[in-house]
């Protein structure tokens, strides 16, 4: 899933997103909720309408942006006081709010509300987080349930995500699963990874989460990945995942190729007339050189940003269509190796 | 024509451009001799091939940018010395100078070097530089002449337009475009206009120039104009413009409307549900609200410079489909008349 923050993919326009075949995109709720404001939204006719974007939207819970972007945060069972990083206001966000404020922008799937904090965490720290993220999954599910029945369209379309929490102690993830799995979501996430720990560790903690979760229902590993693990992820059992890193480092010039990230603001790509990928097919592979895209670049233009933009976000769905290929043919190992081997070296 | 100044229309991809239906566009030569190098463009095929971009392309002369941007000027007979605005460097720009960059881009029309002056300027000072011009373009025209031939497709393919000077005197104005029809231009510019002069006198300075140029030869007015002008300087018998209005006011969050100037980023647009404009065709206008191109600007995300870009530059190249229609229909100056009324109020 592309990100789309604030209610747009950072360089690309909806038309674009749709010629890249994005099917669902992730939009942030604490953002959103802060600006224009839910309500605004929901008057609006919900954030499809407001954004002119008719397929799916998935919204965070906020969560994890509270912890991450805003200051003062003070956590009690009830919830998490915080305030805006945009104006200094105070705000309560619990997991009733959540599903109120997601509710009212009429995303298809919406987060339950969970506990992030800081990594590595003592076994104490993880287990008392896991423990809250459940009580405050309960709370959604049953606060969901009876919203659901008599909040209108939006609010009855909805799907609602349980998350996986647990640091990275496998007892704490399994008993996490075990007590999310009774609450009945129909799809899971797993939550609090790749925030520092190794790979090997991230695919460990998500194994052990993913083992237990059901195989007909979606189970999405939440902010990941680089274009090398997202195959280790699939093959552990995740559906979905959502990640900044292709627009992110598109505007920051660091375009993904089959061959491996290409930095393209470098010397060598002046006179370089070769496409950013040969082997993409994309629109801006079609027309432009690295060496046009190195000058707009250089000259710190617009039109760099969107263009890399457009690339890498066809680069990264593009990577999921080779892996549901990969799958067909049996051999998703053979491709999550290639992709390792070509992303081990250093940027070009 | 919409205005790439360093190979690139700011927030639209040549896509969109050819979508928008542009079938010429302005490169600035001064920003391109001096990054990438006009020299590297040539080594790659020229500007069309290097930005991708197959339509017309013109250039100017880079003499306005040296006035304007660059430190250090000095101006003698043999040409114009300037440091570089992006490191300090110093060069030396003359008449044949300027043709060698534009033959090395690879335009398809390139403008002769002229002296451009400060404003408002003395009767000796616009005759000094209006006769310096004059000197200047007897060199480019024989050197253009005397290459042309020898110097390849792109040299032979390009049309070379002489540019009228004279401030806001009307005798130096027709002085000048008497000297430059001697030299048989395919095209002829009317330059240093629109420059702090008072509509009425761009227009009074424009149409004694123009009505001594020949009818079958394009005329081009440089660096305008505000949509309701566009029509005035049409009837005076103008071909060609550019201005970077529509592209810079859109990132300023202005966007031009059938009823006027709409500046998006006014609370009232907070739930607006209409188009940018109602009477708009464009891409935009069928899509998005001007609530979410509010929200957009307010949120300081680059979709909204790209829509934004889009609507104003399909408004512009719009204006020009009407002129021509009402041209067909005999009633430009009622069109005209209806596009002040609508600009004569301050934005909405």
């Amino acid at each position: 899933m592309p990100v789309g923050t604030a209610a747009t993919v950072k360089g690309l326009t909806q038309d674009a997103l749709e010629e890249l075949g994005a099917g669902i995109i992730l939009a942030n709720t604490y953002h959103l909720s802060l600006r224009p404001g839910h309500e605004l939204i929901r008057k609006l006719g919900g954030l499809h309408r407001f954004m002119a974007w008719p397929r799916a939207i998935l919204t965070d819970s906020g969560g994890f942006q509270v912890f991450s972007l805003s200051e003062l945060r003070k956590i009690t069972d009830t919830g998490v006081t915080f305030r805006s990083h945009l104006d200094g206001s105070e705000h309560l966000l619990t997991p009733e709010k959540a599903v109120e404020i997601q509710m009212a922008l009429g995303s298809d799937i919406a987060m339950v509300l969970d506990e992030c904090i800081a990594t590595p965490a003592s076994r104490d720290v993880a287990e008392a987080a896991m423990k809250r993220t459940t009580l405050w999954a309960r709370r959604a599910r049953d606060y969901f349930t009876e919203k659901a029945g008599r909040n209108g369209d939006s609010g009855a379309a909805q799907w609602q995500f349980g998350i996986v929490q647990g640091a990275t102690f496998a007892e704490l993830r399994r008993e996490s699963a075990r007590q999310l799995l009774e609450m009945d979501f129909p799809g899971y996430a797993v939550g609090g990874l790749a925030v520092g720990e190794p790979h090997a560790v991230t695919c460990e903690m998500t194994g052990e989460a993913a083992a237990l979760l059901p195989r007909d229902r979606p189970r999405y590993l939440m902010g990941v990945g680089r274009p090398e693990q997202i195959a280790d992820y699939v093959s552990l059992g995740i559906d979905m995942m959502d990640c900044v890193l292709p627009t992110r480092a598109a505007r920051h010039a660091c375009i993904y190729t089959s061959e491996g990230r290409v930095l393209i603001k470098n010397a060598r790509y002046a006179q370089d007339e070769r496409p950013l990928d040969t082997a993409c097919s994309c629109a801006v592979c079609k027309r432009y050189t690295r060496a046009y895209l190195r000058h707009l670049f250089a000259a710190g233009e617009i039109t760099a940003a969107i263009l890399a933009t457009h690339h890498n976000v066809h680069f990264y769905l593009d990577i999921m269509r080779q892996i549901r290929e990969a799958i067909g043919f049996g051999n998703l190992a053979k491709f999550s190796s290639a992709m390792h081997a070509r992303y081990a070296s250093g940027p070009a």
